[in-house]
């Protein structure tokens, strides 16, 4: 299955010898019935020396916005050539297609459903190259394929069959239409840049689409969320005293509302799709 | 202690040279008191290239039956010559044996209390080899056993020392007679086929004891559970519209009620144990 | 950076040919977010043959003494050479140091908030040597370090860069001050032990801060925890039959309440920090 294949740095980074290969795993599967597991069983059963790593399996169902926010936020904090494999998959057996994908460093495997469209949209903002195929080519997969389970039918091997060396143009044809998800974006209306809240957090911090570079060179003079107005942005959380409600920046540079050492979410009554507006000083 | 073994593929294939071995953990034990992790930690001390695998740690407390369809369901997903740790263990420190045992091509250990009978039943029908032992070899385990947590003390060193090759027959006396427990069976009745509620999963779908080689050469009419009726199969839970109550066969055979993106088990107020009746067209 | 080391057993026991390194990981993060595969994946980046094993993720939100416990009980079941990363951090980014420490066999990273402090304390019972550095020296954190998320950007790269060889002295200025906790201790009152609960496990089991080795001796006659009377102690769950409330010593050796195949917790409307009172023979 190797013997053709031309090592090539910037198309296949995982080769480097002596580099272990790595694979993440994102589901909505939750971690009670060993559907995670055996993802992880049939990867090993065809890459076994490769290192399997949780990104989350907690997404909630079918949560495909969360899904592609949390991918987006973590990918690039893995060594280079780490493969993504993203199983949140309202359409799984249906016509949406199974894809695989590199993007710069790193390579992609899931559903076609949008769940790369933050990571996309960051890899072409930045210029990296990438690459995506219909996966197509049932060789790579196990043999017995059901409606109901591409995780581990489809995309564990060929995220395993990747990290072994095997080109993705041989896993499936090109495509160049990837399917994207319309996310929401902040606007600007003079003193102020109105966003909505897009996630909440197991501290309940409550995280907004408004991001650092977007407030750059302006001073916050006051954030309105759920009925509540916090005064100015402070760096971190120990700033306050226990129970304040601050705005500050999350360690991958997005507007969050926090309560030190509480839990926002629940402080504030938030949830995601409420508006957020960021009055500036200019 | 591997001196004077002697290397039977048939007997021991995780052996097999450049093979890296590789064991599952499924208990009740929960993530957050670190139990799992000081599992892991003595699994390391004994035999440090292991890949070891969570299978689940979300079984309800004490709930054997659950512990053996998810054991059933997930062990043959693995690389042959995996050892499934399985420790929902209510009696543990009392005379219930500690035992383990090789089928076909995997191996068990845990407690004697019959949560191996699922798997153990698809062995004999599928006419897998099998041998038990009754582990009694002090010198496999931890220097100190306590009364109240056998998973460190006893199955963690024994799974260990069963990947670094040590013989299962040097680790207790062999045993014939292992607990097994009475799981529901369906039943036949005309053109209906009754069967029973055995599993919830994290997506709420309901899991019935119904499989589908049950079913084989004949038409689903309707499936009656929970008060509801569900007119004949889908193939996948995308051919429906959300919201709608769906009856189709799991990834692994189990005839499950969904909910397309939401929850049966909430929305028909479903529970283990409730009766499932299958309509036939002959 | 490995090229001045000098190989010495006792300060670096993990650099012994052929032994793998371990890290093992502790927060409050849970495990939806991605952040704890965030710092498994800065790891490897580093580090990539370590084997990285969670301790828990789901202490509660910024409860340092629960860490504290967890982290104790555990901690010498890992191989010899094992860093512990602990990340309770509610004073992340403000002037709390961050620390890395050797106690015995074993390596401590985290923040300098008494997080420690049981299994320092331990290790000043048994006479392991320890000592401590305040982590300054940026060279071994990534190369961007966020207000809210040294997990990531300090304490994974400086357990990386342990396992890797680096020496603890080069990575920050020697500290023998490091912040301890004050933990209740239990006192005698005449033929009774005072105590009181400090944490609650999973199963509902009710640990106290009464271990074995304080009732050394002596018979209990009756244990009496949040309005309940338990008549003397079991050596474990099985002994009495479903339902009923028992006192016994747990794995680790505290004495603990629990309700056979139930929730003790739940039983007795029981939280941590509430008094126990042990009546013995004498």
């Amino acid at each position: 299955m190797t013997e053709t294949w031309i090592l090539s740095e910037v198309m296949h980074p995982i080769l480097r010898e002596n580099e272990m290969a790595c694979i993440t795993l994102l589901t909505d599967f939750g971690l009670e019935d060993g559907n995670v597991g055996v993802m992880k069983g049939v990867i090993l059963g065809i890459a076994p020396d490769v290192t399997i790593i949780d990104l989350s399996h907690e997404i909630p169902p079918q949560d495909i916005l969360s899904a592609s926010f949390v991918l987006d936020r973590g990918a690039t904090y893995f060594p280079e050539g780490t493969v993504h494999v993203v199983v949140v998959d309202p359409g799984v057996g249906t016509k949406r297609r199974a894809i695989a994908g590199r993007l710069g460093a790193y390579w992609f495997v899931g559903p076609d459903n949008g769940v790369i469209t933050r990571l996309l949209e960051r890899a072409e903002r930045e210029s990296w190259s990438t690459e995506f195929v219909h996966l197509d080519e049932p060789r790579y997969w196990l043999p017995e394929v059901s409606d109901v389970f591409h995780g581990r039918d489809i995309f564990a091997p060929v995220a395993a069959h990747l990290t072994e060396g095997v080109e993705l143009q041989s896993m499936g044809i090109e495509i160049t239409d990837v399917v994207r998800l319309p996310f929401p974006e902040p606007r600007r209306e003079g003193h102020t840049m109105i966003g909505e809240v897009i996630y909440i957090d197991h501290f309940g911090n409550v995280t907004t689409n408004l991001r650092q570079s977007d407030l750059e060179g302006r001073r916050v003079l006051e954030v309105s969320v759920c009925d509540s107005r916090i005064p100015g942005l402070v760096r971190t959380f120990g700033e306050q005293s226990p129970g304040t409600v601050v705005a500050l920046f999350s360690s991958t540079g997005d507007l969050i509302l926090s309560v030190v050492n509480g839990n926002a979410a629940d402080r504030l009554s938030c949830e995601v799709g409420e508006e957020v507006v960021v009055l500036m000083d200019n």
